[in-house]
């Protein structure tokens, strides 16, 4: 009878898979817990088909108001830890959506942003 | 030239896996983005075999000092977020390791909390 | 110039999580191999939002022609290891789904299979 | 009093990825799913941090014979789907381990393989 609202398959498909890389190294690219929090947040949006939520939509789900999850977004984006990309949907309108690759491309390939980037502080 | 270091392989095999509940409902819970860090570390950590981590070696991993580490795993604990377990090891030793079910039971048996049913068998 | 077209982002994206359960005990459930693929693809369907895919959908992506993963489908559903659900869409309109919790329930209570099903020929 | 023992810790640290990409394209790289299943089983056994299981322990798994498993294992090392490394242990002793990076190359960088590029630096 109890228990009776937890799915063993809803679990397995309600997950996001986090490199072990992002949690180990996220200090050194210059990142804090509200950042790398954003981030998660945005993969979870992202998995579930919402590619572009917005300040106020991420801040249901965080202890920061809207205008902060703003903040940090720009940051973010500043930093070169996240993109904005332009995406074509089906009926040939143009969307925006957060993309993270460049996180992922400087957490796998530290050498490139040390290669260009001489100053920079990840090491 | 670059990206030759980069293996699938360890990028499928070092991943985390975090149900979406967490990063939805941590706010409910009590939790912040600091002590939500603190208990992914420790899941790595475990998924690694390493039960449990001292405050100091958590805080090689976050943007806080040994101190403020210790002080935020002693709350999780206290707010029944997280349990010390002893452990038999192999030679019969008893050590100590994390355990994150009762952060899983939260999540995932809300009503149990809420509503306290007294006759519930599960713990 | 080469990798260009792989992602991490889309590794990390499009994955399907199966417990180790499920790789260490579909023998003694009576499943082979061929069973156990049609669970995994139609894992991915449903995680993909198909949540009915047609034998025909499948054979596209196995060794097995149409018929064949039809027949087996009926199997896995007599056996008890798949369930067809009725769901009811935005519209109003009902719909079938495939629901894989009889077999997460079969993997990981297997006393209550046992206690029910004297004849089961799990153990 | 059912579900007693079941541990929602254990089944998320208990749980393989397997990419879409494999179960997608399986088929085109001409596998079957015996085969599909011995290389998700290494993948087990590597997670758990045994790298090189014999086709015996592998056969304690599949609904297949130590030898049959020994033929097939072979099979994929001569598709190239499976190398065998050499790997130095903590004492400087030499051991085999499975490494199933040419699978996943071969997966998600297919255009290496049919153009053959003769100056990629990545084989």
């Amino acid at each position: 009878m109890h228990k009776q609202s937890f799915s063993i398959q809803q679990l397995l498909l309600k997950q996001i898979q986090i490199p072990n890389e992002l949690l180990t190294s996220y200090v050194s690219l210059g990142l804090n817990e509200k950042e790398v929090m954003l981030l998660l947040q945005l993969q979870r949006f992202i998995q579930e088909g919402i590619d572009f939520p917005t300040p106020d939509q991420l801040s249901a789900y965080v202890t920061m108001k809207e205008q902060e999850c703003a903040l940090l977004l720009r940051g973010l984006v500043q930093k070169g830890m996240l993109t904005i990309v332009q995406q074509e949907e089906q009926g040939g309108k143009l969307t925006e959506a957060y993309c993270l690759n460049a996180l992922w491309d400087k957490l796998f390939q530290p050498e490139e942003n040390t290669q260009q980037n001489p100053e920079t502080s990840e090491g």
